[in-house]
């Protein structure tokens, strides 16, 4: 298809396209004049991939991008690409830095639910990040508070791999790795939300 | 204590703290002199969790105004709080606007899991919005692949209401549950990465 399809099809204006061909976010068409190329399936996906990186996640088209090589070149390591992807979160600047303490209790957690995780997990620092701001608005929050909430991620995360097993192609199921654990967070976050609705009315207008 | 004091003990800096006192985030303090007072536990408090809305939860001043206000307002009706907090969230311009299905969609869950949710809660939008995302990358995702993710939604939500039980004070119950809710979310996210990249490694590398 023209880029104009392209346009059409994804609701990417024009000028951002071209802006993501030239940044790299999205492979060049096929040439078929001078100023012409073709564009397929291929890059239909991969185009409203990048939109829900930048715009749902919140990535910067530079992270973004970072991702989106890893992802093609690892294709058949699942588990090289779920790092990847695991690896980008948007920093947050006003966090207090978490303190060693709150690294220690990390580990103890990660050693009672008996997980395998690499050191630099950045995961484990958000969750010393959260503890120690917690600690410092006074709430008694400890691993020993999040091992019933790891349990229930462990869950979570077996339902997540389970919806990636029926795609063959390295390349595809990569993607769906990628959208899965970036586009399920809100989702996620708004079940529990409603979960809490429910369940305050339950406990709290009985 | 002096503001200075206030400043030191929160981190927050004094430029920053006047800001917030005229905005109203935060309560102005006993006055012991014509451009002196004295603050106290409750401005600590308060101070703490206004920065954690900002910072963490990446709300603007005047969201966390309204969030604050509406705390003290109800507090001695939980569910009034906890709705007030679920209710506030920052927008995502750049997602698509969710199709009429996925709406029906949500009512479908919501009806299987048997919540009583209101019919406003911007929860249910979210969850159209990740849905339609979701379609458009081509993604089979329906409410039946979120039934079991809203099944741990539900002991998610029950933990998180038992966290509040040991509290008497109804504004202090009413805080905790602005900060449980808010604080836990990027916690309970790095919780899932982790559990996926055990259960990945378990899986792949088996």
């Amino acid at each position: 298809m023209r880029m104009s399809e392209l346009s059409r099809m994804s609701g990417v204006p024009v000028a951002t396209i071209k802006y993501y061909l030239r940044e790299g976010l999205l492979p060049q068409g096929q040439a078929t004049a001078v100023n012409q190329a073709d564009y397929g399936e291929l890059h239909l996906r991969r185009l409203r991939l990048v939109r829900a990186l930048i715009g749902v996640r919140g990535l910067s088209v530079s992270e973004t991008k970072e991702i989106l090589a890893g992802v093609s070149e690892h294709a058949s390591d699942m588990h090289e690409v779920l790092g990847l992807v695991l690896g980008a979160r948007p920093v947050d600047k006003e966090a207090p830095p978490p303190a060693k303490e709150a690294f220690d209790e990390v580990d103890e957690l990660l050693k009672e639910v008996g997980w395998q995780i690499s050191d630099h997990a950045p995961a484990k620092q958000v969750i010393a990040e959260g503890l120690t701001t917690l600690r410092s608005l006074g709430m008694d929050v400890g691993w020993r508070t999040l091992l019933p909430y790891a349990e229930l991620a462990g869950r979570c995360a077996a339902l997540d791999l389970d919806q990636l097993r029926d795609t063959d192609d390295p390349l595809e199921r990569a993607e769906r790795a990628v959208v899965l654990t970036v586009l399920l967070e809100p989702v996620l976050l708004a079940l529990r939300r409603l979960a809490q609705e429910d369940e305050s009315a339950r406990r709290h207008r009985a």
